[in-house]
């Protein structure tokens, strides 16, 4: 018996020591104060690797989950699933990164990896997926994850997306959500050079979907609440642009895209975009409002607007991720992002713009700068 | 001016002789209630056809018709939209059939034949089709358009669907509605031979999509909300049958099916089926219930299913509902229906079976009975 306890005890002592130090921004309520916070994330197991994070991007998603839009949630919470870095140590039996490489990670750190999804490269579905924050690692004690406003994070080479050494490393981090959020569905609905198509709402993502579809030769159609994004569109090489609280805008566009994808985070009516696909058109849903704004389909809308399809998409796989960030940076495709420094305050404040929709078109965190 | 006034006399005299005598069953308010009805239809055009209806199924969409289900209706209304019979009379440009030949009557008797959706054989979607009665028919000065409920229909002969001569006749006026309503989505979701797909509902629609699925070799499970409709289900050639008040029948089911087809005319959760879809899975809608009991999809589920596709029908073209035909009476794929007399009598009491989902499977009204 003594021996045991004394195998416990230099067990855990062994436990603390081996653990990965980590420090970052938590907020502890919903209140979206934040704090500087330090913590620990497992050691570095055989197959993982440690990031230290160079840069976070700041998603709509954040700042749902910060303020407890999509169900409670647990404090304190360091937020972030966009991240991009250096690989500072490797497992063993690593193969993919050695120290110095480049690395990404998006919403995902684990899964079960034998499921059906996992076989088919959608472990975004598997049932025992582990995302990158506000969620438990069941692989690892269930460990509360905390995600990328830290200075680094551990996970198993398997879900870190290799960056290209020739990347514009501060651009790249909201590639690894906004980027294959958009790509995805783009890719799945089949988009072909000289479709006419549709982006609503012309965000982090709205504006990622932008590139991806000009770079397919699609015409583009960009629908926002707004003027002051017009010219940003056409910039982005869209044919037109719509502000749908302009009813003139709005005339003479029922069947005529061929897809249309909705990156609106806010409530809105998909009827208004189901009416515009054209015969066998196609929708793609990924923006997600809080859940007591949830936009709705009546089904009979969807019998009305006959042969349309209607589907979700939920960021991408881990292959498909990385394809997404190897064809994004071959092609120059990148989100226009606005860095800030690593201060609770300056986090803060691109939250409150990204709340009133002031945000064009993304907040990098700078983590090298946190103190 | 006299002349002109001559001539107008001489015109209302012509038309009215030469219009076509009709006789039916109408209800003339939303009290279910049918009463014999003498009715004028337009003269056989140059490119029409006169068909003597030999029999008309009841259709659940009729029900919700004559109640008001869908909106403020007009009255007298003659409902029926699943008609079969004989030719007896062509217009001069006639090239279709000749006076008796066997042609069917679906939702349809017109459209405008020039927009996209007419082109590409999707006459439903046509702004200006005319259905085949609750409407108004701007191609025969605005006439009020009146169902199968009746001795004779008349309309353009493309419209008319031609009936192969081995037909089992009194079998088939249900296919032109429950049957293309049907046939056409599974053929448009493309499911093939070993695929485990999922019939939601099981009344005129929902048996008719067992046989189409069972025919391409798919395997079938049914769901419905009752124990009495188990033995017909496994008859009918399905694997499976859910009866959806069971938790029990409820159990593992999630990710198992490739594809659903929504027949329930009543309220229900769509999510519950869209659960159940496995990776790319589709999802079709055909039934559709009373206005202020419709079902909603919150886009979220999508998102959460991501990657399943959901997308509403609503009957089909003309061009696949002769598809239809032809397939259905070359693979003997039929409705089961019950006979009923040509009497105000037995067409209420089949509407109150139909509001009590009592009906087994279709009931077809043999308008040669009628007195």
């Amino acid at each position: 018996m003594k021996n045991i306890l004394s195998l416990s005890f230099l067990f855990i002592v062994a436990l603390a020591f081996s653990q990965t130090k980590s420090k970052g921004f938590a907020v502890h309520s919903t209140d979206g104060k934040f704090q500087p916070y330090e913590f620990n994330r497992h050691a570095v197991g055989d197959n993982e690797i440690k990031i230290d994070i160079l840069y976070a991007g700041i998603c709509h998603s954040d700042v749902h989950h910060v303020r407890g839009d999509w169900g409670k949630e647990e404090y304190p919470m360091v937020p972030g699933h966009e991240i991009a870095g250096k690989v500072s140590a490797v497992g063993k039996n690593v193969t993919k990164f050695k120290v110095g490489d480049y690395a990404g990670v998006g919403c995902l750190v684990n899964s079960c990896g034998h499921c059906e999804y996992c076989k088919a490269g959608l472990e975004q579905y598997c049932k025992e997926a582990v995302l990158t924050y506000h969620d438990h690692d069941q692989f690892h004690n269930n460990e509360t994850t905390q995600g990328g406003y830290s200075n680094n994070i551990v996970l198993t080479e398997k879900f870190a997306i290799k960056i290209p050494k020739n990347a514009d490393l501060k651009k790249v981090a909201p590639l690894l959500c906004a980027g294959i959020t958009t790509y995805s569905p783009i890719h799945y609905a089949g988009v072909k050079k000289g479709n006419k198509v549709g982006v609503a709402g012309f965000g982090g993502l709205g504006h990622m979907a932008v590139q991806y579809l000009v770079k397919l030769g699609a015409e583009v159609t960009v629908f926002d609440i707004t003027e002051d994004k017009r010219a940003d569109a056409k910039r982005f090489g869209a044919v037109k642009y719509v502000n749908v609280n302009n009813p003139e805008d709005l005339k003479d566009l029922d069947n005529k895209l061929s897809f249309v994808i909705s990156t609106i985070p806010a409530n809105y009516d998909p009827n208004l975009y189901l009416k515009m696909l054209n015969i066998n058109g196609q929708m793609a849903i990924v923006g997600l409002p809080p859940f007591e704004k949830m936009p709705i389909i009546p089904i009979d809308k969807l019998i009305w607007q006959g042969n349309r399809k209607v589907f979700g998409s939920q960021i991408g796989g881990i292959p498909e991720t990385q394809e997404m960030l190897d064809y994004s940076v071959a092609n120059n495709i990148y989100p226009e992002v606005e860095i800030i420094p690593a201060t609770a305050n300056s986090i803060e404040n691109a939250y409150q713009k990204v709340l009133d929709g002031k945000v064009k078109f993304r907040y990098v965190i700078d983590m090298q700068t946190m103190k």
